[in-house]
């Protein structure tokens, strides 16, 4: 596929839906296990994602089209959710997700983004050079891993339970 | 995690909505593309869980408790799905499943499973012996597997055009 505003919109939009019918009321244990030291939870995955709703996509594709002279992101923090309050309840996590990823994709759309503003370029601090269209696809394939992600992790908690079926289920050896 | 009969059911009765919010009305193109020859679309792995419900999980677990003297499973066909017919639409194979897996979450209930019926066993054609919570544990993991699946064959789809960023995004390279 190549990049298509359209398509990419159909994604960021059904996400919060997505994380709500994986993780919302569920038992805890499904929420908050991992995959074993330093690896994230469902939780921490979801506190991720309203981290770079506030600091990443939008605030950088705004970089991307401003007329600043440097246009260097500042730098994504991967771990920020890791050091926030871990009390809240993963409902308050999805519905400040769910709000502000609405609101972003609203911004988005005002944006009116054609073939010239796709091509727009943006400086990142590790990669270089990258453009608007680079980034949107980025925002999409990012949401997407981390629901393959959160899927794994929840896989995962059953890898004992399996007996000789863990040999066909490749999913945890992932 | 250990196994647990009602945990399960949350993570089984929630896959036809994660389904339906991963690609109910979106574009053929995120339903339909796969991740190169001889692999799935996520129009396959729908085709492929309904298929499960109707010759696997709860004609196996039958089989488990039943009085049969032979006990060996009817063997999978994990391919079946290649093989029928592929003109329904993803919003039918969608409803087909919803329903199907709401019949067969009834038949679980009405087992009334305990310690002692997860403990009974069946001969699986390949692997052979294998009991009853292993045959449910393996369902939900399956469940779960399939939906990171389907997340991962949709992330792909963007592979050429994240740039850059195809450094930072591991799914890609799954």
């Amino acid at each position: 596929m190549v990049f298509d505003i359209n398509k990419s919109i159909e994604i960021l939009q059904r996400t919060p839906l997505i994380l709500e019918s994986l993780l919302q009321g569920i038992s805890k244990e499904w929420v908050e296990n991992n995959e074993g030291e330093n690896t994230w939870s469902a939780y921490d995955i979801v506190g991720h994602l309203i981290h770079g709703e506030k600091t990443d996509w939008i605030p950088r594709a705004k970089v991307i089209l401003s007329k600043a002279e440097n246009k260097t992101f500042d730098p994504f923090d991967r771990f920020a959710q890791m050091n926030k309050d871990q009390e809240r309840t993963i409902e308050e996590l999805l519905k400040e997700f769910k709000e502000i990823r609405s609101k972003n994709i609203e911004e988005l759309k005002s944006f009116q983004i054609n073939e010239t503003k796709l091509s727009k370029k943006g400086i990142h601090p590790e990669l270089g050079e990258v453009n608007l269209k680079e980034l949107l696809s980025t925002w999409v394939v990012h949401d997407l891993g981390h629901i393959s992600q959160i899927s794994r992790v929840m896989a995962k908690q059953f890898k004992s339970e399996v007996g000789p079926w863990s040999a066909y289920l490749g999913i945890l050896k992932k």
